[in-house]
């Protein structure tokens, strides 16, 4: 049998393009013509041109999200710039419509540059009802990201930062149900200090939590961590606020929530035997785990999570954002606010009923139709 | 009956969106999911980040042009912005798909600088295989074309210009036959000089013709007229090379050859009558042509076409743009050159059958299915 990359690159090569543009307007005779186009079109513009809010009842902007990238930070790969980044953002429109019923169309970048990105976001972003943006690389994501936020009237949202976060918060909800642990006591080590990590550590604080550890290549991040960028030392003053030092493995002594976003296998069964008692560990780097499920549990974890499907607990962002921007779009919302990555954290996790809720069901599938209309909902209601 | 206005504006209003995107690739479960998305979609990444040439045979690329507006000449309704001009571009859109099979996504811009224009569409452009500008006004548009061109290795098009010069070359071509005269002994008159009427005029003099001479608001133009732009007084060194002055009724007196991208009724019956024998009049004006073609057939005139559907000899760029960038796609042209555009024309004005062509029949009907793909195999043999 073919393996997984083999089918992926036979498949690719046939579909030449994953996703395509549908007309659904008829254009079999001069009479569609006329209504579709010249001269019947310019009916609809003017009433736009009186009130551009309009073009949300006549054009697709009103459910269309560019997946913007500048393919600086691909998946595992790294910088392999825009056009091998282009199967992503591909793969991430094809979700967008298949869970969310959103058209989405991907936009690569020949540029890397902050302030370039930013101008033609804004350029192009007329079409757009909304905008991911996905697999840029950290710090540069943050500024970007808050910039187009602060300059667009539609909603911004980084995938990789919150759409990670928000699944990560929504196992932590029930992973805490099924360990009857309170966030408020709970000692949490954050692992990788890029995009992840600094979105996940800051909804987790935004939630409650209040013992927040981030680590990275050299250990605990604290003010002497050397080279900081702008965003880790911002996140020096709401992290860490009893100034430890050391490494990842000083850091797990007594923690009770692990969340990994960083490198294969550098957490060893004797750390997680460090940890608290009832220990919940999300290892997500990919494909291969911090460290392996059945290590962990036979180390004394409790609650295990992973980025991969062939595991229990995996952390998908597919549950967050096509639910996300399907509620933003309809309720024509023109932020993604902290309120909303809490609510779409709350609902993801409720969505696990109580019967089903154990140690290796502590969120909801994939494809549980369920999953993007409630969390779309939840979106609504804050908007 | 509801009009045609009430009847587009309903149907856009259900469309909410003429074009959606649509998914090539089936995730209806995990296996599907790990091909379409990770992990198997880093197999076709690694191919392209080590050859980027293979995003043509892995990516939507292939097959994929933005069709880009600023919204400053949308149809006859002017400077209406990008999103009031947004139905228009989804049209065009729908063009595409349907005649060509070339998938196209509308790129609507926030500026109208013509800076902020390049920079834009050069940094969206490695997802798409061409970019097709569209209702961008004169002169800005010579220049953003131009420079595109210079600094893309994919086909830059401003349909406006360069699709009507071609359909209007393939109806003179075939008006020619029927009247029997030779190109070289024709006197042309141009009325119009923005995007249309220079790249008309252009057209034909590198088809051949000798005596074009350029008209607007204030008459004929020549290095005297006031006011000119650039690309106008650009016009001014290659026509009216007998530096005529006047009116436009005074350059009609004698024409052959009558080319209106201009205003409705500014051609009289007299006017008309003043021109040569066996007349040729293309009055393009929409939706009212510079002269109905009752009235200039009772002037004299032998051949009359407008832009209209409903009289004969419509000059539909339909007949032109789907073919040029199906061909050029194809054949993964880098530009598309003069040449291109010669064989363009003379490949649609070759579809006319010799038992057909007469006075009211020289151009293909815009549902003849032959167009596009002679068109497109005509740009193909030329790459």
């Amino acid at each position: 049998m073919a393996s997984v990359d083999e089918t992926a690159v036979f498949l690719h090569k046939q579909w030449n393009g994953k996703i395509e543009t549908t007309s659904k307007a008829p254009v079999r005779n001069r009479e569609d013509l006329s209504i579709a186009y010249t001269p019947g079109v310019a009916a609809p513009c003017r009433i736009i041109a009186e009130d551009s809010e309009e073009a949300y009842n006549y054009t697709l902007k009103a459910n269309t999200v560019a997946v913007v990238s500048d393919g600086s930070a691909v998946l595992g790969l790294g910088n392999i710039g825009p056009l091998a980044g282009l199967p992503v953002m591909e793969g991430k429109c094809v979700l967008f419509k298949e869970f969310g019923g959103v058209n989405a169309f991907p936009i690569v970048l020949s540029t890397q540059d902050p302030d370039e990105i930013v101008a033609a976001v804004k350029a192009i972003a007329p079409t757009f009802g909304g905008i991911n943006l996905e697999d840029i690389s950290a710090p540069r994501c943050f500024e970007i990201e808050e910039r187009l936020k602060q300059e667009l009237d539609i909603p911004v949202f980084h995938d990789d930062q919150h759409g990670t976060a928000i699944v990560v918060l929504a196992g932590i909800i029930n992973s805490l149900k099924v360990v009857k642990k309170d966030k408020e006591a709970c000692k949490v080590v954050v692992n990788g200090a890029g995009s992840a990590g600094v979105a996940i550590t800051k909804l987790l604080l935004t939630y409650g939590f209040k013992d927040v550890t981030m680590c990275d290549r050299q250990g605990i991040i604290g003010p002497d961590y050397p080279d900081l960028n702008w965003m880790q030392k911002e996140m020096t003053k709401v992290t860490n606020l009893s100034h430890k030092t050391g490494t990842l493995a000083d850091a797990l002594v007594g923690a009770d929530i692990f969340v990994g976003v960083s490198a294969p296998g550098i957490v060893s069964k004797e750390m997680v035997a460090s940890m608290a008692k009832d220990s919940i560990l999300f290892a997500m780097a990919n494909p291969t785990p911090e460290i392996m499920p059945d290590e962990a549990k036979s180390a004394g974890a409790r609650v295990v999570g992973t980025g991969r499907s062939d595991f229990p607990n995996q952390v998908n962002n597919v549950v967050a954002f096509p639910g996300i921007f399907r509620g933003a779009l309809e309720a024509r919302a023109t932020a993604i606010t902290e309120e909303m990555k809490l609510a779409a954290a709350e609902t993801i996790a409720s969505l696990v009923d109580d019967e089903q809720l154990c140690d290796d069901f502590i969120l909801p599938e994939a494809f549980d139709p369920r999953v993007p209309v409630a969390v779309a909902n939840a979106i609504k209601a804050l908007v």
